[in-house]
């Protein structure tokens, strides 16, 4: 039995797909540009965990090279238990990140899981990000992209490119007005042994350029889990041609409410978006 | 990085976790037990495609054996786009559902895919089947499990046991008073020459049944994509343990308006029962 | 990028493809028939222990309904250091083994990696096993081939079924009379918590029955490395249609020098094969 | 069943293990450091076609940035049957390959599938490649260490980063003296429609760094086997901190003998190769 091949595909996906003779159309959400000629960099906690911690990192943040906060104030779990140190604020934690962006001038993204969040995201943020979970979601997709808000789609860690890119017809066939795709790791047999539970592909991002007009950035935190790997692939991201790349940073990663062993501290990440932004101007 | 050890999963899922001494709690949906002396054997059409057809498939599979009816009103597409050959009855199918159910006095399981459907559903059905896309969407599990209906819960085809052990967890955890695991496939390195689109893990049945007491069945149709493999499939499933099977079954296999690769005619499924209930005798 | 399909794998693979109209050609080695009527039960411990252990346990598995013995003069291992409880005899293995073979009767089948050792293999045993790891050992499957001598040829754990029949095609290209495919576990992205190391690919059972003519059996052992696993798989192994299975039994599995996790005792062993006959009888 | 942890590995592999307080010990070969400060940059065709092609393609490698020349004269092929358009020179390739050497003074790597051909790689070469089928070869792997002759060693594209380090400690075991590694791309589900048949695991290079103190390198070429990505791949390389990159370069790509679907041409070679330099200067 043959797979699908190219055509098979492109067909299926008519509006992202990539014509002939183009190549990738910017997004901009709230003056952050998508697929042009900037590395748009990302950046915040993996969960918003107060108001006065949210506040502080986007200005930190924003004051190293960030042009975009992250945060979440709802959290997917593998299991229903919420403990003291992994928690969620929920609704709150989205008022928080308003604060957040209107103190310091910086925009939003931030997960959507329940439609029923979705018209408090869209008074709080900017883009709505779409989580690995919920990509194959597709009443979610249908109801989000009909409120024609920017959306980041994160790429499931089972899937592959084919279904990523008709999750993304989804989006824009129902109205989303800007989709901007993020590969945050796969699963793979040669992950189970002494390296991290993810592997990130970062050529997937040659094969979307090839497929489909949308920007495509990267998540070296939650992809590799594991602080020493995140520069590296936020480098090779860069390498390899991503439009951009959104991270964990927290003052004091090792405290960090979820995901302590991903974030960079304010230093690290300094050093890392000087580097980023030579290796986007020599290639 | 260690993976997480069995403790540390079992820790995570109190309410499904197998203790000390136990083995498979056998669950009864209408009459039909999963888990017990049975093997529990679930037919009928990938789709519902009209009254006529659904009436006639479930006579037709209930005098081979079938002990409950499946028939999707609602169908999760890779891309959002219909055509004729590839549609989905929605709210009306679950009407004619219910037709074939009183007709043949015979209990149903079909998907849901988004929560305004759910009464609509309970009224039509005896079994919510969640489909392996929808495995992690929380909200869903969350307000399924707390209509207290029985759930048919897929894997999904990129997540491990821990996820979907995990995903059952939520189920119970919210009121769902019975649950039963359904393998249809994963994704594996290995499928992409020349087998089918998936590979079913029949060493999960073993797995299941050493750490969780929720029964566990098997679709062969939707794992193997392949007529042929079908049988062979079923009978292995039956010989590793499993506590029964969900098969396509049409009258016309290769008319069948979804998935024409996979069905069974009657004659096909007929001699499968004969089979399947002998290998069952004898292990 | 498409794959490679089906007409294109069976114009590589002239010598083992099964031929309009055929099915399975049975195999037969030292009396033993593989892919005929009968269901081919190899047996014995997976490592040569000493000249006491391997005549014992032969006549034991003989007795129960093995038809064949195996065991390992040979052992392929990761890291290049032996311990005193991880060792291999070698040569004086493949000499205790023909003790047993002509102690009790029974043919033996067992692991060659260097073609230096191949005249000698032949004189003590009626079967060539190519590990998972040599599966790809193009010069060693050329030697081998040449020999003429009957191989069963284990399945690496990375490679597609297109490779592992390439594999084959090699050997019976190069003299080899009667090739047996063993199917031993793959490495998949949902192995890596809570289940065992490598996950058994029942399906490719029927994938090889509609591709080739080769006979396939099943290693329970090596695939799943859980005892409480073997009898379920070599019992799905049996349902899907396998021709045999190669199975660890051991007097004390515990104590077994090598893989003592996954042996089955004597009594297990004869209970398994009961249920196998019975099975084997019914589909 | 817990995965083996870090300090399990590192135990296994006491040679190749990282110490506390080092880092990666560069390995030069015939005045090429792997490891240092350089990005070590080896290119020339997949196969070696005549002795005037591999003599040509040497000058303009050399030329445009090259510091050591692959070239194939021995070729692992899934199926036992050459054509026309895909054959291998053998013993006189090697030949070929030291005319190619000496007439443009540049190193030479090819590699090895049979130890009968050790001595006269030995005599025509500067070192030798273990290809991905026979990372686990382990009778070759003793014999090629004891020749103590440099290597290096590509992954197989179905192994863990666990399985990859063990072969790398036979090889110095056995007595070699100097071992790079190379990540050729591993299979994963995701390949499987429309990217190319393996993907590139660009995380394993900080991954290995962590682990071990052997140099690590990446082939863009073999990985990907799509023109298109492979210089996207290599710049990818540069910025997760390889040591440098095999690549395949030909004078006419499309009418390469092996692999036409992966060479650069000699202008995107020499295009590539400064960028490279750019952003090794920058990170």
């Amino acid at each position: 039995m043959k797979d699908v091949s190219e055509s098979d595909l492109t067909n299926n996906i008519p509006l992202v797909a990539l014509k002939e003779g183009e190549s990738t159309k910017p997004v901009t959400v709230a003056g952050v540009e998508f697929g042009g000629n900037d590395f748009a960099i990302i950046a915040g906690p993996c969960t918003v965990e107060s108001e006065e911690q949210i506040v502080e990192i986007a200005g930190a943040v924003k004051q190293r090279g960030a042009k975009m906060l992250r945060g979440g104030a709802f959290k997917p779990l593998s299991f229903p238990y919420r403990s003291d140190s992994f928690f969620e604020l929920g609704e709150v934690g989205l008022e928080y990140l308003n604060v957040a962006r209107k103190t310091h001038n910086i925009p939003v993204v931030t997960e959507l899981m329940d439609i029923k969040y979705l018209d408090k995201l869209c008074e709080n943020a900017d883009m709505i990000q779409i989580g690995s979970r919920n990509m194959q979601n597709f009443s979610l997709l249908a109801e989000v992209g009909g409120s024609g808000f920017p959306v980041l789609l994160k790429r499931h860690f089972g899937c592959s490119l084919r279904d990523w890119l008709g999750a993304a017809e989804y989006l824009v066939h129902y109205g989303c007005k800007g989709v901007v795709l993020c590969e945050r790791g796969i699963t793979a047999p040669h992950t189970h042994v002494v390296t991290s539970r993810f592997i990130v592909d970062l050529q997937v991002v040659p094969a979307v350029k090839e497929l489909s007009h949308l920007p495509i950035i990267v998540d070296p935190s939650h992809s590799t889990f594991r602080r020493n790997f995140v520069p590296h692939v936020a480098l090779g991201a860069c390498g390899v041609g991503a439009d951009g790349i959104i991270i964990d940073v927290h003052p004091t990663p090792e405290k960090a409410a979820v995901d302590p062993l991903n974030a960079l501290t304010y230093d690290a990440f300094e050093t890392l978006v000087g580097k980023l932004n030579n290796v986007k101007k020599v290639i």
